[in-house]
Protein backbone atom coordinates (compact mmCIF):
# COMPACT_ATOMS: atom_id res chain seq x y z
CA UNK A 1 0.00 0.00 0.00
CA UNK A 2 1.15 3.47 -0.52
CA UNK A 3 1.60 4.59 3.00
CA UNK A 4 3.34 7.55 2.13
CA UNK A 5 0.56 9.67 0.77
CA UNK A 6 -1.57 8.90 3.84
CA UNK A 7 -1.64 12.22 5.81
CA UNK A 8 -4.05 13.22 2.09
CA UNK A 9 -5.78 9.97 0.92
CA UNK A 10 -6.41 7.30 3.04
CA UNK A 11 -4.25 4.36 1.48
CA UNK A 12 -6.93 1.87 0.63
CA UNK A 13 -8.56 4.25 -1.84
CA UNK A 14 -5.01 4.67 -3.66
CA UNK A 15 -3.32 1.89 -6.56
CA UNK A 16 -1.21 -0.27 -4.40
CA UNK A 17 2.40 0.79 -6.34
CA UNK A 18 3.90 4.48 -7.21
CA UNK A 19 4.00 3.32 -10.47
CA UNK A 20 0.43 2.45 -11.32
CA UNK A 21 -0.47 5.93 -8.88
CA UNK A 22 1.69 7.51 -11.76
CA UNK A 23 -0.32 6.32 -14.69
CA UNK A 24 -3.40 7.02 -12.99
CA UNK A 25 -1.85 10.70 -13.33
CA UNK A 26 -1.11 10.37 -16.70
CA UNK A 27 -4.92 9.26 -17.52
CA UNK A 28 -6.26 11.94 -15.22
CA UNK A 29 -3.67 14.95 -16.97
CA UNK A 30 -4.58 13.28 -20.26
CA UNK A 31 -8.22 14.83 -19.47
CA UNK A 32 -7.70 17.79 -16.96
CA UNK A 33 -4.08 18.86 -17.19
CA UNK A 34 -2.67 21.77 -19.54
CA UNK A 35 0.40 21.89 -20.47
CA UNK A 36 0.58 25.54 -21.44
CA UNK A 37 2.29 28.20 -23.34
CA UNK A 38 1.70 32.00 -23.18
CA UNK A 39 3.12 34.89 -25.28
CA UNK A 40 2.58 37.61 -22.98
CA UNK A 41 3.72 41.46 -23.98
CA UNK A 42 6.20 42.29 -21.48
CA UNK A 43 8.45 45.48 -21.85
CA UNK A 44 11.49 45.18 -20.49
CA UNK A 45 12.22 41.55 -22.03
CA UNK A 46 14.62 41.71 -24.48
CA UNK A 47 12.10 41.48 -27.64
CA UNK A 48 9.33 42.76 -26.12
CA UNK A 49 7.44 39.46 -25.57
CA UNK A 50 7.98 37.00 -21.93
CA UNK A 51 7.10 32.76 -23.46
CA UNK A 52 5.15 31.63 -20.15
CA UNK A 53 5.32 27.93 -20.17
CA UNK A 54 2.57 26.61 -17.45
CA UNK A 55 2.00 23.11 -16.10
CA UNK A 56 -1.92 23.11 -14.68
CA UNK A 57 -4.16 20.60 -13.70
CA UNK A 58 -8.29 21.83 -12.76
CA UNK A 59 -10.56 19.86 -10.58
CA UNK A 60 -13.84 21.17 -8.78
CA UNK A 61 -13.16 22.69 -5.16
CA UNK A 62 -13.97 19.34 -3.14
CA UNK A 63 -11.55 17.63 -4.95
CA UNK A 64 -8.83 19.40 -3.18
CA UNK A 65 -7.42 16.41 -2.39
CA UNK A 66 -6.56 14.72 -5.60
CA UNK A 67 -4.48 18.89 -6.87
CA UNK A 68 -2.67 17.88 -2.95
CA UNK A 69 -1.66 14.12 -4.14
CA UNK A 70 -0.25 15.73 -7.31
CA UNK A 71 1.88 18.11 -5.76
CA UNK A 72 3.17 15.12 -3.37
CA UNK A 73 3.67 12.96 -6.63
CA UNK A 74 5.62 15.99 -8.35
CA UNK A 75 7.41 17.38 -4.80
CA UNK A 76 6.37 21.08 -5.93
CA UNK A 77 3.56 23.34 -7.79
CA UNK A 78 1.32 24.90 -5.56
CA UNK A 79 -2.76 25.12 -5.42
CA UNK A 80 -4.70 28.34 -6.75
CA UNK A 81 -8.17 29.18 -7.25
CA UNK A 82 -8.72 28.82 -10.66
CA UNK A 83 -8.96 32.19 -12.14
CA UNK A 84 -12.57 33.29 -13.31
CA UNK A 85 -13.82 30.70 -11.46
CA UNK A 86 -12.32 31.16 -8.34
CA UNK A 87 -15.72 29.92 -6.29
CA UNK A 88 -15.85 26.32 -7.78
CA UNK A 89 -12.71 25.01 -9.07
CA UNK A 90 -8.92 25.16 -8.14
CA UNK A 91 -5.72 24.54 -9.77
CA UNK A 92 -2.45 23.12 -9.46
CA UNK A 93 -0.07 24.91 -10.95
CA UNK A 94 3.81 24.58 -11.65
CA UNK A 95 5.44 27.42 -13.39
CA UNK A 96 9.15 27.34 -12.15
CA UNK A 97 10.99 26.74 -14.96
CA UNK A 98 13.48 24.96 -12.59
CA UNK A 99 10.42 22.41 -11.68
CA UNK A 100 9.17 22.20 -15.09
CA UNK A 101 12.82 20.86 -16.26
CA UNK A 102 13.92 18.88 -13.44
CA UNK A 103 10.13 17.39 -12.59
CA UNK A 104 7.08 17.55 -14.87
CA UNK A 105 9.09 16.92 -18.08
CA UNK A 106 11.14 14.11 -17.09
CA UNK A 107 7.95 12.66 -15.56
CA UNK A 108 6.13 12.87 -18.79
CA UNK A 109 8.93 12.17 -20.80
CA UNK A 110 8.48 8.65 -19.19
CA UNK A 111 5.25 8.57 -18.80
CA UNK A 112 3.63 9.79 -21.93
CA UNK A 113 0.74 11.22 -22.10
CA UNK A 114 -1.49 9.70 -24.95
CA UNK A 115 -4.31 12.20 -25.99
CA UNK A 116 -2.04 15.51 -25.58
CA UNK A 117 1.29 13.88 -26.42
CA UNK A 118 2.19 16.45 -28.74
CA UNK A 119 1.10 19.67 -26.55
CA UNK A 120 3.01 17.85 -24.31
CA UNK A 121 6.44 17.38 -26.82
CA UNK A 122 6.03 21.30 -28.16
CA UNK A 123 5.98 22.07 -24.11
CA UNK A 124 9.52 20.18 -23.60
CA UNK A 125 11.05 21.84 -26.57
CA UNK A 126 10.28 25.55 -25.67
CA UNK A 127 10.82 24.72 -21.72
CA UNK A 128 14.14 23.17 -22.80
CA UNK A 129 14.94 25.88 -25.56
CA UNK A 130 14.05 28.78 -22.87
CA UNK A 131 16.93 26.48 -20.43
CA UNK A 132 19.32 26.62 -23.11
CA UNK A 133 18.96 30.27 -23.62
CA UNK A 134 18.00 30.16 -27.42
CA UNK A 135 15.58 33.26 -26.60
CA UNK A 136 18.11 35.53 -26.36
CA UNK A 137 19.01 35.22 -29.77
CA UNK A 138 16.43 37.14 -32.48
CA UNK A 139 16.37 34.39 -35.09
CA UNK A 140 16.32 31.49 -32.13
CA UNK A 141 13.48 33.51 -30.41
CA UNK A 142 11.59 33.74 -33.93
CA UNK A 143 11.45 29.98 -34.60
CA UNK A 144 10.11 29.31 -31.09
CA UNK A 145 7.76 31.61 -31.40
CA UNK A 146 6.66 30.07 -35.16
CA UNK A 147 6.70 27.08 -33.27
CA UNK A 148 4.35 28.01 -30.25
CA UNK A 149 2.30 28.99 -33.07
CA UNK A 150 1.89 26.56 -34.98
CA UNK A 151 0.98 24.07 -32.61
CA UNK A 152 -1.83 26.70 -31.59
CA UNK A 153 -2.66 29.88 -33.07
CA UNK A 154 -6.04 30.30 -30.74
CA UNK A 155 -4.13 33.31 -29.15
CA UNK A 156 -4.41 36.77 -27.86
CA UNK A 157 -2.17 38.36 -30.02
CA UNK A 158 -1.37 37.85 -33.63
CA UNK A 159 1.71 36.05 -35.12
CA UNK A 160 1.82 39.21 -36.94
CA UNK A 161 1.99 41.43 -34.45
CA UNK A 162 4.38 39.20 -31.95
CA UNK A 163 6.74 38.79 -35.20
CA UNK A 164 6.64 42.63 -35.77
CA UNK A 165 7.94 43.89 -32.55
CA UNK A 166 10.60 41.09 -32.35
CA UNK A 167 11.86 42.90 -35.29
CA UNK A 168 11.27 46.58 -34.32
CA UNK A 169 12.65 45.88 -30.41
CA UNK A 170 15.68 43.76 -32.43
CA UNK A 171 16.34 46.82 -35.54
CA UNK A 172 16.49 49.48 -32.51
CA UNK A 173 18.75 47.85 -30.68
CA UNK A 174 21.07 47.26 -32.93
CA UNK A 175 21.09 50.89 -34.03
CA UNK A 176 21.59 51.72 -30.13
CA UNK A 177 24.84 49.40 -30.92
CA UNK A 178 26.07 51.28 -33.69
CA UNK A 179 25.21 54.52 -32.49
CA UNK A 180 27.41 53.41 -29.27
CA UNK A 181 30.76 54.66 -30.75
CA UNK B 1 5.10 -3.31 -26.12
CA UNK B 2 0.84 -2.77 -26.25
CA UNK B 3 1.29 -4.36 -29.71
CA UNK B 4 -2.55 -5.82 -29.38
CA UNK B 5 -4.21 -1.93 -29.96
CA UNK B 6 -1.98 -1.11 -32.68
CA UNK B 7 -5.03 -1.01 -35.03
CA UNK B 8 -6.36 2.08 -32.73
CA UNK B 9 -3.09 3.79 -31.32
CA UNK B 10 0.55 3.39 -31.97
CA UNK B 11 2.02 1.02 -30.17
CA UNK B 12 5.21 3.47 -29.12
CA UNK B 13 2.25 6.07 -27.69
CA UNK B 14 1.14 3.83 -25.06
CA UNK B 15 1.95 2.47 -21.98
CA UNK B 16 3.99 -0.52 -22.07
CA UNK B 17 2.03 -2.72 -20.26
CA UNK B 18 -1.46 -3.87 -19.76
CA UNK B 19 -1.48 -3.01 -15.77
CA UNK B 20 -0.18 0.27 -16.61
CA UNK B 21 -2.75 0.89 -19.31
CA UNK B 22 -5.39 0.01 -16.77
CA UNK B 23 -4.76 2.74 -14.26
CA UNK B 24 -4.01 5.54 -17.02
CA UNK B 25 -8.05 4.52 -17.77
CA UNK B 26 -8.88 5.23 -14.20
CA UNK B 27 -7.09 8.20 -14.44
CA UNK B 28 -9.06 9.20 -17.33
CA UNK B 29 -12.57 7.59 -15.73
CA UNK B 30 -12.07 9.99 -13.01
CA UNK B 31 -12.17 13.12 -15.10
CA UNK B 32 -14.27 12.37 -18.04
CA UNK B 33 -15.71 9.44 -16.62
CA UNK B 34 -19.24 8.76 -14.71
CA UNK B 35 -21.18 6.11 -13.01
CA UNK B 36 -24.73 7.30 -13.70
CA UNK B 37 -27.65 6.23 -12.77
CA UNK B 38 -31.05 7.75 -13.47
CA UNK B 39 -34.63 7.20 -12.74
CA UNK B 40 -36.74 7.39 -15.70
CA UNK B 41 -40.72 7.57 -15.56
CA UNK B 42 -41.50 4.07 -17.54
CA UNK B 43 -45.29 3.46 -17.30
CA UNK B 44 -44.99 -0.41 -18.40
CA UNK B 45 -42.36 -0.85 -15.43
CA UNK B 46 -44.06 -2.78 -12.33
CA UNK B 47 -43.54 0.56 -10.08
CA UNK B 48 -43.74 3.33 -12.91
CA UNK B 49 -40.31 3.81 -12.75
CA UNK B 50 -37.04 2.17 -14.46
CA UNK B 51 -33.85 2.27 -12.44
CA UNK B 52 -31.14 3.14 -15.35
CA UNK B 53 -27.20 2.61 -14.33
CA UNK B 54 -24.95 3.60 -17.41
CA UNK B 55 -21.21 3.89 -17.55
CA UNK B 56 -19.70 6.66 -19.90
CA UNK B 57 -16.99 8.25 -20.92
CA UNK B 58 -16.99 11.83 -22.94
CA UNK B 59 -14.29 13.43 -25.04
CA UNK B 60 -14.17 15.96 -28.23
CA UNK B 61 -14.56 14.38 -31.70
CA UNK B 62 -11.02 14.46 -32.13
CA UNK B 63 -9.66 12.24 -29.54
CA UNK B 64 -12.18 9.11 -30.37
CA UNK B 65 -9.44 6.86 -30.37
CA UNK B 66 -9.22 7.03 -26.64
CA UNK B 67 -13.28 6.09 -26.26
CA UNK B 68 -12.05 3.41 -29.18
CA UNK B 69 -9.12 2.39 -26.83
CA UNK B 70 -11.79 1.62 -23.72
CA UNK B 71 -13.91 -0.13 -26.30
CA UNK B 72 -11.12 -2.85 -27.16
CA UNK B 73 -10.12 -2.78 -23.67
CA UNK B 74 -13.40 -3.60 -22.20
CA UNK B 75 -14.88 -5.54 -24.83
CA UNK B 76 -18.01 -3.84 -25.03
CA UNK B 77 -20.15 -0.87 -25.30
CA UNK B 78 -20.37 1.29 -28.09
CA UNK B 79 -19.39 5.18 -29.12
CA UNK B 80 -22.38 7.66 -29.85
CA UNK B 81 -22.40 11.38 -30.65
CA UNK B 82 -22.94 13.36 -27.16
CA UNK B 83 -26.63 13.57 -26.50
CA UNK B 84 -27.16 17.69 -26.65
CA UNK B 85 -23.78 18.15 -27.93
CA UNK B 86 -23.44 15.95 -31.36
CA UNK B 87 -21.37 18.38 -33.32
CA UNK B 88 -18.30 18.57 -30.73
CA UNK B 89 -18.53 15.60 -28.36
CA UNK B 90 -18.50 11.56 -28.46
CA UNK B 91 -19.33 8.94 -26.09
CA UNK B 92 -18.27 5.80 -25.45
CA UNK B 93 -21.41 4.20 -23.22
CA UNK B 94 -21.72 0.73 -21.48
CA UNK B 95 -25.41 0.51 -20.08
CA UNK B 96 -26.54 -3.56 -20.92
CA UNK B 97 -26.53 -4.70 -17.63
CA UNK B 98 -24.66 -7.71 -18.40
CA UNK B 99 -20.93 -5.72 -19.48
CA UNK B 100 -21.64 -3.81 -16.61
CA UNK B 101 -21.81 -6.75 -14.07
CA UNK B 102 -19.37 -8.60 -15.90
CA UNK B 103 -16.77 -6.08 -17.43
CA UNK B 104 -17.01 -2.74 -15.95
CA UNK B 105 -17.63 -3.03 -12.38
CA UNK B 106 -15.21 -5.71 -11.87
CA UNK B 107 -12.74 -3.57 -13.59
CA UNK B 108 -13.15 -0.33 -11.45
CA UNK B 109 -13.50 -2.87 -8.08
CA UNK B 110 -9.57 -3.54 -9.10
CA UNK B 111 -8.40 -0.92 -9.96
CA UNK B 112 -10.36 1.41 -7.68
CA UNK B 113 -11.48 5.58 -9.05
CA UNK B 114 -10.05 7.47 -6.41
CA UNK B 115 -12.07 10.72 -6.96
CA UNK B 116 -15.21 9.05 -8.15
CA UNK B 117 -15.36 5.74 -5.37
CA UNK B 118 -18.45 6.92 -4.09
CA UNK B 119 -20.28 7.52 -7.14
CA UNK B 120 -18.91 4.17 -8.21
CA UNK B 121 -20.02 2.27 -5.00
CA UNK B 122 -23.20 3.55 -5.41
CA UNK B 123 -23.13 2.12 -8.98
CA UNK B 124 -22.20 -1.06 -8.61
CA UNK B 125 -24.32 -1.81 -5.63
CA UNK B 126 -27.48 -0.85 -7.39
CA UNK B 127 -26.16 -2.67 -10.41
CA UNK B 128 -25.50 -6.17 -8.68
CA UNK B 129 -29.67 -5.50 -6.44
CA UNK B 130 -30.70 -5.52 -10.22
CA UNK B 131 -29.42 -8.69 -11.05
CA UNK B 132 -30.66 -10.08 -7.60
CA UNK B 133 -34.23 -8.93 -8.79
CA UNK B 134 -34.43 -6.66 -6.13
CA UNK B 135 -36.65 -3.91 -7.39
CA UNK B 136 -39.46 -6.44 -8.23
CA UNK B 137 -40.33 -6.30 -4.57
CA UNK B 138 -41.75 -2.74 -3.14
CA UNK B 139 -39.79 -2.68 0.13
CA UNK B 140 -36.72 -3.20 -1.87
CA UNK B 141 -37.00 -1.23 -4.53
CA UNK B 142 -38.04 2.26 -2.38
CA UNK B 143 -34.62 1.16 -0.43
CA UNK B 144 -32.72 1.16 -3.30
CA UNK B 145 -34.37 4.38 -4.81
CA UNK B 146 -33.77 5.90 -1.35
CA UNK B 147 -30.00 4.98 -1.46
CA UNK B 148 -29.83 6.24 -5.52
CA UNK B 149 -31.37 10.06 -4.20
CA UNK B 150 -28.93 9.62 -1.27
CA UNK B 151 -26.03 9.75 -3.44
CA UNK B 152 -27.30 12.15 -5.47
CA UNK B 153 -30.42 14.23 -5.93
CA UNK B 154 -29.50 16.36 -8.08
CA UNK B 155 -32.41 15.10 -10.36
CA UNK B 156 -35.31 15.21 -12.84
CA UNK B 157 -38.19 13.99 -10.80
CA UNK B 158 -38.66 14.72 -6.78
CA UNK B 159 -37.75 11.80 -4.23
CA UNK B 160 -41.46 12.83 -3.18
CA UNK B 161 -43.35 12.21 -6.55
CA UNK B 162 -40.81 8.75 -6.89
CA UNK B 163 -42.11 7.23 -3.53
CA UNK B 164 -45.77 8.57 -4.05
CA UNK B 165 -46.35 7.14 -7.56
CA UNK B 166 -44.52 3.49 -6.45
CA UNK B 167 -46.98 3.24 -3.28
CA UNK B 168 -50.00 4.38 -5.71
CA UNK B 169 -49.25 1.21 -8.33
CA UNK B 170 -48.54 -1.27 -5.42
CA UNK B 171 -51.67 -0.42 -3.65
CA UNK B 172 -53.80 -0.18 -7.29
CA UNK B 173 -51.69 -4.21 -7.71
CA UNK B 174 -53.06 -5.28 -4.39
CA UNK B 175 -56.02 -4.35 -4.84
CA UNK B 176 -56.52 -5.99 -8.35
CA UNK B 177 -54.97 -8.99 -6.57
CA UNK B 178 -57.38 -8.58 -3.35
CA UNK B 179 -60.35 -8.46 -5.91
CA UNK B 180 -59.28 -10.86 -8.57
CA UNK B 181 -61.01 -14.29 -7.18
Amino acid sequence: MLNEFKAIIDPKRLPNRRKYLHYYIVGLVDSEGCFSISIKKQNNAKFGWAIDPVFHVTQKKEHRQILELLKAVFKCGRIIPKPGQENIALQYIVDARRNLMEKIIPFFKKHKPIIKWKEFEIFAKVVEALEKGEHKDVNSFKKLILQIYEASNERKHQLNEVLSEIDRRWMSASETIRRAP
